[in-house]
């Protein structure tokens, strides 16, 4: 195990985010700290989508003969679907999958919903659990069985425009999205034989983890009129014509928790951002024989406080144990604030208070007229500078190169990404991933002018992101 | 089918509740309308629950021999669970099972969770979709093949008296959930011979439906050791002696919907408790040729305000449609309060209201400084009047009787709930059972002295509720 993945398995076990004990390969528990981070990170998710889509829930199971509708499709998944074959002692006349993705549950309906140019466009999302039979490698929260949290959303429209314009809506609300969590990515167009079964193109979301490979965590496909042709999803005109519809679709996964905690993480544990932690802030009494009283009435006072005016989730630690203790478990946990009370600080005036992001202290007064808003500016700041942070580090590992050698030196010494000037053709593309031995993430638009492919020297009018992947 | 069948079917459809259409039987499609009812109704269940209980999140897929360890369990479930066989060409070697319900995923943990006294009590629930194949005739949200909303709680104890204490605890949580939807109820503990496989004994909630017959909504069993001692599920006393926990579940599923679709229905379609209503205030603007734009002002004032003011959940409704066909809309989907505006009410600074309980308009005075008050206060007569009506309405469909025969009389007569003393005894429950063609639905302790079994004669000590069941 690399040292990352011994890191990133420890933290979920002794942060109680997931319990990989579960007696099936892949499948994992969501422990309640863990559930209380996956809830917080999904309302800010409902928060953005619930503007202009609607909720829904449909089955997990599809029948047979839907999921096989889409000849791509199907082949795309049909080595990873789990299948019932009985129910109780009988067996089933027609066998059924477990969702692997939901276009084959979903469209069947929306064939019966659309009827009129004024029904467009229909935008649903659903949060479901979906399963893929993975034969790789499974690791918790980045590669599952069951896929516990799977936000797709579904998008109907009456022309190719606007499905192009849907593409580039979802890109912004999962920037939106990923932003709240300061977690940076890079936005590129899959290559031709990675996008998503039946699309038309694929455009995804990456970010690199610490130990500088890239994860995927969040796709966009533009699915143009194939499932629509597939199971016959049309609308009448206003002048009376009967005509496909275009679709998309944009998922995201268990991964934005992944992302969350390897891209902010430390040696000292989890680093959370303030909108999704369990708790925002803690607050530990440091007690001697005297005063003790005194400090603990404050702390509560402190706590009330804070929850009312500030309205943030605020923990109050009145333990029977050491501060070192309440400190260390804090900050593994990556509760953003912590803020000290001793009998002196009262008399002064003042609370010490601990960042997570920066593990700096400071001595802060302490006004009650002012507390509420000096913590929540406080909040504010480990926000944007978690953001900042982790897009710098980004940055720095985004590397471009002029060379295939080049690309394969920075990739065997950093990981990361590498971009280059690329033609775009995939007996290229192939060539350069055997060179180089990772994959080509996707292609951007170029903004320069004349360049040549790196490894053909045809012309390029793109640039290609490289990198080793999850 | 039956006139409220018929009815049930029709709103589920027309107030775009769930739909039924989905090929595989048994399993359907949460619209958006009724997702958010949904959504709202387990809002309320969380707000009680998360005071003491930790949300988790267990995998959906139990390996077949740990479903299988609990004997009496398995045995209860065996015709009802899906098997899943394969994993996408591949045959699997040891068979998954779709959950039926999750002890058997959960308790396998439990056994490595619970280590010392002082983790005691552990409360967890999960909400999560089950499956069980359902061989009888299925009905939406009642009987199906994929129930989609099942909250489960399992709770672990270090004695037989906190487990005790626990079943009563969850007895009130499920009142003050079912008190705040207005849904009625009886509370009875099961015969023997219904009880939840592998529990001591199972309390269950029942309320009435529209068509005579009883609807469990809940049920709350006390497990004692079964599975303790099936699961090895032991803690460490104080005195370093290992001990069997104890336990008790608890679960309500998407039949809470369905009562609350079915008691506080009428002719004119839903009725929607304002806690859980979509929307609970509709604005509806009266525009003739002249005052338009004033009225559509004052209608968006009205709407921010009621937001703002009294954190409302308010829907302007300017669809250039006839006014009537929006009245008519919004009655049949249940929005508690409907808010007409026209150019003659701005001028004597009055508004009307329709309540969608009572079906009465009135006229009231619009004070800009007091309006989101007093619509508030309606809000909360609205809560209360639909929970004392369908308390009402439950009570007088339980009828004591003194023979067997008037037993049999009211059931076919009213339907309904019929009381009287009965002994317990196992084999002249079943004559009862046979003599009524109806179920006995469970026992209550009697406050009466010396009374004896309707039946039998012999001595009995508590009264028997008798209804047709669902």
């Amino acid at each position: 195990m690399s040292e990352f993945s011994e890191w990133f398995h420890n933290i979920l076990e002794e942060a109680e985010i997931i319990d990989t004990r579960y007696p099936v390969k892949g499948m994992h528990v969501w422990l309640p700290q863990g559930f209380k981070i996956r809830k917080h990170t999904l309302n800010i998710l409902k928060e953005i989508l619930d503007k202009d889509h609607e909720e829904v829930l449909f089955p997990l199971l599809i029948p047979e003969d839907e999921l096989a509708k889409e000849a791509i499709h199907v082949k795309g998944f049909e080595e990873e679907v789990y299948w019932v074959t009985h129910g109780g002692l009988t067996e089933l006349n027609k066998k059924l999958a477990l969702r692997p993705t939901s276009e084959t549950a979903m469209y069947p309906m929306f064939s019966l919903w659309v009827r009129n140019h004024s029904d467009l466009p229909m935008k649903y999302y659903q949060i479901v659990n979906t399963f893929r039979y993975e034969t790789k490698h499974t690791r918790p929260l980045i590669r599952v069985r069951e896929i516990t949290t799977f936000k797709e959303a579904h998008t109907v429209h009456a022309t190719a425009e606007e499905t192009e314009k849907q593409v580039q809506d979802a890109v912004k609300i999962y920037k939106q999205f990923f932003d709240k969590l300061g977690i940076p990515y890079t936005v590129s167009k899959r290559p031709e034989w990675d996008k998503f079964p039946g699309a038309e193109y694929t455009v995804a979301f990456d970010t690199i983890m610490p130990d500088g490979k890239t994860l995927q965590i969040g796709t966009v496909h533009n699915l143009g009129q194939t499932f629509a042709k597939t199971f016959d999803i049309t609308y009448e005109t206003a002048t009376g014509e009967h005509e496909y519809v275009y679709q998309t679709c944009y998922g995201l996964s268990d991964r934005i928790i992944a992302s969350v905690i390897g891209v902010h993480g430390d040696k000292a544990g989890l680093s959370l951002p303030p909108d999704i932690a369990p708790y925002q802030v803690v607050i530990v009494p440091i007690i001697f024989k005297k005063g003790g009283e005194e400090v603990i009435e404050f702390c509560k006072n402190l706590e009330e406080k804070l929850k009312l005016e500030a309205n943030l989730r605020v923990y109050f630690d009145d333990r029977d144990i050491r501060a070192g203790k309440k400190y260390y478990e804090w900050e593994m946990r990556g509760i953003p604030l912590r803020i000290e009370v001793g009998p002196r600080d009262l008399q002064n005036k003042k609370v010490v208070t601990f960042r997570r992001d920066t593990q700096e202290k400071e001595i802060i007064d302490f006004d009650p007229s002012k507390i509420s808003e000096t913590i929540t500016e406080i909040m504010d700041d480990v926000s944007l500078k978690m953001k900042d942070n982790a897009g710098e580090k980004l940055e720095n590992n985004i590397r471009s190169v002029d060379s295939i050698e080049e690309a394969e030196d920075i990739m065997s010494q950093y990981g990361g990404i590498v971009t280059f000037d690329w033609c775009g053709d995939r007996e290229c593309g192939k060539d350069i991933e055997e060179k180089v031995k990772v994959d080509i993430l996707g292609v951007q638009l170029s903004e320069k002018e004349n360049s040549t492919c790196i490894n053909c020297d045809k012309p390029s009018k793109h640039i290609t992101l490289l990198a080793k992947t999850y």
